[in-house]
C-alpha cells in the first residue's frame, strides 16, 4: 500500500521530495477563452457558463439579504455555535499580528518608518462539491476583516437549485464578508479579475479550488491580479520518535489522505516498531473511513522512511517543505529550531492537524508542493500591503547630502543629484 | 510637452491612471527557447549567450576573491564612503522590522505562534549599462543578509573585458552577498531559476531589468521561482499645495523623468500658480539635464492635474497608486492617513525621492504600475517566511475537540474527525 524506504542515500531525495503535479497547461485555451468571454460580455457570460457547467439558471449572482437571514435560521445549531467558537479563536490569533508604527531615525533629521494599509478589495473563492467548505470561508474572510478590507467579496457555485449552503452564508456573513455572488469555477475568478456589471473587480483573489480555478487564478496573475499563493495538492508530514501514539500518527495521516487522491502523506522516524505500528494501525481505521476509496489512493503516492539519524528526519523535511509538520514526539519543542522549511507545525501528541484546519486558530491556507521554502501560509499581512514614509529635516539634508551626491554621480544620475543640490544651495 | 488638465471628471480617471506597459508577450518564445537550452546545457548555454549578446567569452562566471579585493583598491575612494555610508542606514532601518515571537493561548491549553525563517537561497539580478547600479546592489542585499538568507548570489553582465563595475563588486561584498556571477540578461534568470553547473539555483529572484529580464522572471514565476513582484517603468506623485518650492519639485520630476522614456511624473495641486510657476522651472531644469532627451520623452507621458478640492489630489492619488509620492505641502503629517496605495511616502520639502533612492535607509525596490494597490516595497520580510506552530495541551484539545469534531462532520471529512475523537477518547 504505502512504500517504506530505509536511510535513503541523498541523491534520492530530489526525486522522492517531488509532489504529484497539478497539471494546468492543458486548461491555458480554456481560461483565456471564459476570461476573454467574461471580459466581453460581463454577466451574460457568467449565466451562460453557470447553466453549462452548474446546470442552474442564475438571475441575480448577487446572494440577498433574505437568504443570509434564511441561512441564520436553517443552519444546524451545533454547527452555527461550532462556526462561531472557531472563528472566535481564528480572531483572537489573527488579531495580534498588526504591527504597530516604528520611527526609525537612521541619521539625525531623518525619519523613516512603515505603515500597512489594507488592500481595499479582495475576492474569496469557496469551492463547491458535495460538502459545504464554510471553514475556509472563516480563514479568508476572518483574517480581511481584520485587515479592514472595505470590499470583501466571495464567490462560491451554486447547487443545481441555484442556492448555496446556509453554513457557508452563515460563516461568510459572520466574518465581514461584503458581497457573495453565485458563481464557481473558471468564471467566478475571471469575474473577480475583471469585474462584470454586478460582480466587482478585485486587487487580490484567495482560495482552493480544482485544477480549472488553479489554471484561472494563474491566468489572472499574469494579468495584474495578485494570487495568495501557487497551488498544489494537499500534504502532511511527521516525525516520531517511539514516545509517539501509533493510533494517533495513523488517524493523522489518514485526515489528510482523504483530501483527495493526490494528496501526499509521509512519516519519518529513526524507529522501525514505530512505522510498522503505524502501517497496522492505517490499514484498520482505513476499512471505517467513508473516504476510503480516496485515502487508498492518496496512500499509494505516499512513503514512511527509517533514518537511523535523528537529525536526517529534520533534514529530509526541509528539503520536503511540508504544508503540514507534525512532531510527535517527546520534546517537540526541542526541535523548533531545526524546522527551516514548513508551512504550519503541530507540537505533541495533541496538537492534531485537524485542529489546525478548523478551530485552534491558525491558518489552513499554506503552502504546499514544497512552496513553504518561499512562502508563508495567509494572514492577515496578506490582505494588507505595507507603505514606507520618510521626513527628513533641513538638518537630514545635510547630513545625507553628500552621500546622495556622490552615489548618483556614479551613477550618471544628475537629475536624482540636483534635486539635492538644489534644496543644499537654498 | 506636459499635459495640464483642470478637475477631470471621475469617468475620465481610468484612463488617466493607465501606465506605459512593458510588453513581454512577444518575448515569451525567446524566453521559453533560452530557458530549455540552460536547462539542457548548462554553463555551455551561458557561455553561448554571453559570447552571443555581451560580445564576451567567459570562461568561469563565478568572480574570484582576487577580483573582489581589487574592487576595493580600485573603487573611488569617496565613492566607497558613501556605498559605506548608504548601506549603514539602510542596514539601520530594515533591521529593526525583524517581529519577535509572541504566543497566543486562543483558548486554555491551546497555544499558537509565528516564527519567521530566512528563505534559503535567493538571487539578485543586478541590470548592465553604461553605469553601474550599485545601489541596487544595496538594497537587495542587505536586507536578504539581515534576513539571514544562507546563499544570496547576484548575476550582472559582464562589460566587453568581461570584467565586473569596482562599484557593484564593492556594494556586493560589503553587503553580505556570497557569490558573484558574470552573466546577464535572460540567460542569468534562466540561470538563477533551474541551476547550472557553476550557478546555484535559487528559490526567489530580485531586482529590475529591461523587458527581457522582465519577461525572464515572469516565466521564471509560471515553472515555481518566486519573484520580488511584477514590475513596470518607474513613476513619482507629487502633491503640493502653496507652501511648495516649484523648483524642488521640478528637480524631483526630472530625477524620476531621467530614469527612462517609459517613465511617469505626475504633479497635483489646487494651486493653478503652483502649477506653472513648476512648468516654467521644469523647462529651465531640463535644459542643464544630461539625460534630457530621455526625461523629454517621459515628460511626454505625464500630467499635471489642478483639483480644486484638496481631498481629490488624494483621492487621485490612491487610485493612481503612485509608486513614489511626494507630499510637497506645509503639513505633510496631517495627510498621511489619506494615503491609501503608495510604494514609498516623502514628507515635506526637504524629502527629496532621492534620497529614498539612495540613503535614507527605505528600500528603492517597490511597486510600480498601481501595484501598490497590492504589493509592498521589498524589505527584510521579502526574504523570509512565517510559519504558524501550535501546542495542543489534553486539556485544551478537550476544550476544541467538539468544534473540530462538529465542523469536520459537516465537512464530510470523517478521517479530520477521528483525529480528534481517537484522542480524545484515549
Amino acid at each position: 500500500m504505502i512504500k517504506i524506504y530505509h536511510n535513503p542515500e541523498k541523491d534520492s531525495w530530489k526525486s522522492l521530495i517531488q509532489r504529484p503535479k497539478i497539471k494546468t497547461d492543458l486548461l491555458k485555451s480554456l481560461v483565456q477563452e471564459v476570461f476573454g468571454n467574461v471580459k466581453k460580455n460581463g454577466d451574460v457570460a457568467l449565466k451562460q457558463y453557470t447553466e453549462q457547467f452548474d446546470k442552474v439558471k442564475i438571475d441575480d449572482f448577487l446572494v440577498s439579504k433574505e437568504e443570509i437571514e434564511n441561512a441564520y435560521n436553517c443552519i444546524n445549531i451545533e454547527l452555527r455555535s461550532a462556526i462561531v467558537d472557531a472563528g472566535n479563536n481564528i480572531k483572537e490569533f489573527h488579531c495580534h499580528f498588526k504591527e504597530k508604527r516604528k520611527v526609525i531615525q537612521t541619521k539625525p533629521g531623518v525619519r523613516c518608518w512603515t505603515e500597512a494599509r489594507p488592500i481595499e478589495k479582495v475576492g474569496i473563492y469557496v469551492p463547491g462539491g458535495t460538502a459545504p467548505l464554510f471553514s475556509t470561508v472563516l480563514m479568508l474572510a476572518i483574517p480581511a476583516y481584520l485587515a479592514g478590507c472595505q470590499e470583501i467579496i466571495l464567490c462560491t457555485p451554486p447547487n443545481s437549485e441555484g442556492k448555496i449552503h446556509p453554513a457557508i452564508l452563515f460563516a461568510a456573513f459572520n466574518s465581514g464578508v461584503t458581497k457573495i455572488f453565485k458563481v464557481g469555477g473558471i468564471q467566478a475568478i475571471a469575474a473577480m479579475a475583471l469585474g462584470t456589471e454586478s460582480i466587482p473587480c478585485v486587487h487580490k483573489i484567495f482560495g482552493p479550488g480544482n485544477q480549472y480555478v488553479t489554471a484561472a487564478k494563474e491566468y489572472a496573475l499574469t494579468i495584474g491580479t495578485a494570487i495568495d499563493m501557487p497551488a498544489g495538492p494537499s500534504e502532511v508530514l511527521i516525525i516520531a520518535d517511539n514516545y509517539a501514539n501509533p493510533d494517533f500518527i495513523a488517524a493523522d495521516l489518514l485526515a489528510q489522505a482523504e483530501h483527495g487522491v493526490d494528496s501526499q502523506v509521509v512519516l519519518l522516524s529513526n524507529n522501525s516498531t514505530i512505522l510498522q505500528k503505524t502501517l497496522f494501525a492505517l490499514k484498520e481505521q482505513l476499512e471505517n473511513l467513508p473516504r476510503k476509496s480516496i485515502a487508498q489512493k492518496a496512500l499509494e503516492n505516499s512513503f514512511f522512511i527509517e533514518f537511523s539519524d535523528w537529525d536526517t528526519c529534520f533534514d529530509f523535511s526541509n528539503e520536503y517543505a511540508p504544508e503540514h509538520l507534525i512532531l510527535a514526539v517527546k520534546k517537540p519543542k526541542k526541535y523548533v529550531s531545526k524546522i527551516k522549511n514548513a508551512g504550519s507545525v503541530f507540537l505533541g501528541k495533541y496538537s492534531c492537524e485537524s485542529a489546525g484546519d478548523y478551530a485552534s486558530g491558525t491558518n489552513h491556507t499554506l503552502p504546499t508542493a514544497g512552496f513553504a521554502k518561499v512562502y508563508s501560509g495567509v494572514s492577515v499581512e496578506s490582505f494588507m500591503k505595507k507603505i514606507t514614509f520618510q521626513k527628513i529635516s533641513k538638518k537630514g539634508l545635510f547630513n545625507l547630502g553628500h552621500t546622495i551626491e556622490t552615489m548618483a554621480e556614479f551613477e550618471e544620475l544628475y537629475g536624482h543629484k540636483n534635486a539635492v543640490s538644489i534644496r543644499l544651495k537654498n
